[in-house]
């Protein structure tokens, strides 16, 4: 079994192609969940719910293929500010979610829920069943990260980030178990501060992640300096991260005894072995489906060495 | 200002009618309103909403016009038992509305700021800002209204009808003061026990109503023993109502000084005038927006006598 740490829209594709590969455990970002119009969204739990249940919108990267924008259209006539794009099949998703959140029900069993409706074998984990949102410090003041990057665009100043709730916010059991009992564990591509981040924030899991340090494999989610998608460069520098593929190497230095990056970022590999991490150079685009599986296999064989 | 006791598809004609006629304060059924998916679905107010906002769906009756429905088809494929019809555009209504009425606001002022938002200028007054439920017994058990139309097509035999905390109910000021201060009031063509009854049942409705017997006419919803729209007959004969335009003027006689019905019946009239009813005949088939301002006109005229 393998488990694999994902958030965004980046992580999607490798969650795919591996998932093809071995039964996994996806251990979902929660840190960009947030409540619009009283319902409980979960982007990234969605983005791979949608990923594997084979009807992700591939093209937008979020939300289901297909869908319908009338809810939005109406909500906007109805005198709401509705500014963030909650298709009309997504919203099924939301609406049924929340109603089964209020009868008592965790979001790792709603999750469970909905992956057997869609016919998906991989469990799909949130990292906790808590609450914990991601905001963003701008000089336009706190707001979620949601709000950041939909509503106002990435246009305010970055100034910090930060993970509310956090210290009250637990992993589950079934996550802390993936990671133990996984055969090898893959940071998938994303984020380091706002997919993965919350994450590794969460009380337990960088204990767990540490202890399996040599079977954690993370693939960078840049090539040279620039983020194969997503905002990643935006907020890494803000952290004090480098943004490059050596600075998420140093980032993920205490959890993740090797990383893959680009063959194209070759050149950085001595200085990533120097922070005692192992590295793996190949191509890590993915286009097409196949580039998923090719990517997959190559972690699978990597990592089993 | 003319006062509108409507519910139902059948009444909203007639609403519309006489809206373009006179200031109106529109007094919607609440019997109906039921919560789906932890959200308060109200298709009796909507119904009235989507009237005056000139989005109804005519050919359905019921709804927004042009709506899709995707978020139906995904909640079914999400292992959810989906019955009732809501549009994606129509959800936009109970997903706002759920959560304005989550945060402190009455019905009555959720109801306003859509009125509002959708430039209409009658005032549309839910009956009540209490939950009371129609709920019919049958030889498959009790149910609500709308499951026994909707999820089981009218097919249980109906044993009989009653309001779920209607005990508790109160009529709003503003529906009071409505009845109070209109110069006439208007029973619109609706089902009386599944339309109009519920409203007619809420504490203070009924005397507030008696007050004003002279000033009240009630529109037959029946054109022989056919009701013009709806399920009509079906619930009339279990609650011991004759399903007949003399039926209706029984049933009405303690608050509707008199009732106009089809010229068709004027066979009944006189039977109707013993009950001392007051009785006006035309032609009240509404197949037109300008059959529904003919109504109208009528109506003003007759109740101006």
């Amino acid at each position: 079994m393998i488990a694999i740490i994902a958030g965004g829209t980046g992580s999607v594709k490798l969650v795919r192609g591996l998932a093809r590969l071995q039964d996994a455990a996806v251990i979902a970002n929660v840190g960009d969940n947030i409540w619009l119009h009283g319902l409980y969204v979960c982007p990234d739990v969605d983005t791979v719910v949608y990923g594997l249940g084979g009807m992700l919108d591939e093209e937008r990267g979020w939300g289901v293929k297909g869908d319908t924008f009338s809810f939005l259209d109406q909500a906007k006539k109805s005198g709401v500010d509705a500014w963030f794009a909650l298709g009309d099949r997504d919203l099924a998703m939301h609406v049924l979610r929340t109603q089964m959140l209020a009868r008592g029900r965790t979001l790792t069993q709603v999750t469970a829920h909905f992956a057997k409706a869609y016919g998906i074998r991989s469990r799909i984990l949130p990292a906790s069943d808590d609450e914990t949102f991601t905001i963003i410090s701008t000089d336009a003041g706190d707001m979620h990260l949601q709000e950041f990057w939909v509503k106002n665009a990435c246009r305010p100043k970055v100034k910090g980030v930060r993970y509310s709730g956090i210290k009250s916010a637990r992993a589950t059991s079934q996550v802390l178990d993936a990671i133990k009992s996984a055969d090898r564990i893959v940071i998938a591509p994303g984020n380091p501060v706002s997919s993965i981040g919350p994450t590794l924030a969460i009380k337990g899991v960088k204990k767990a992640l540490a202890r399996r340090r040599k079977d954690v494999v993370a693939v960078s989610p840049l090539i040279g300096r620039q983020a194969v998608s997503g905002p990643a460069v935006k907020y890494m520098a803000t952290l004090g991260i480098e943004a490059s593929p050596a600075g998420v190497a140093e980032f993920y230095s205490d959890v993740a005894g090797s990383v893959v990056i680009d063959s194209r970022d070759a050149g950085t590999s001595a200085r990533i072995r120097r922070l005692g991490v192992e590295v793996h150079e190949t191509n890590i685009t993915m286009r097409t489906r196949s580039d998923e599986v090719r990517l997959g296999r190559y972690l699978l064989r990597k990592s089993a060495n």
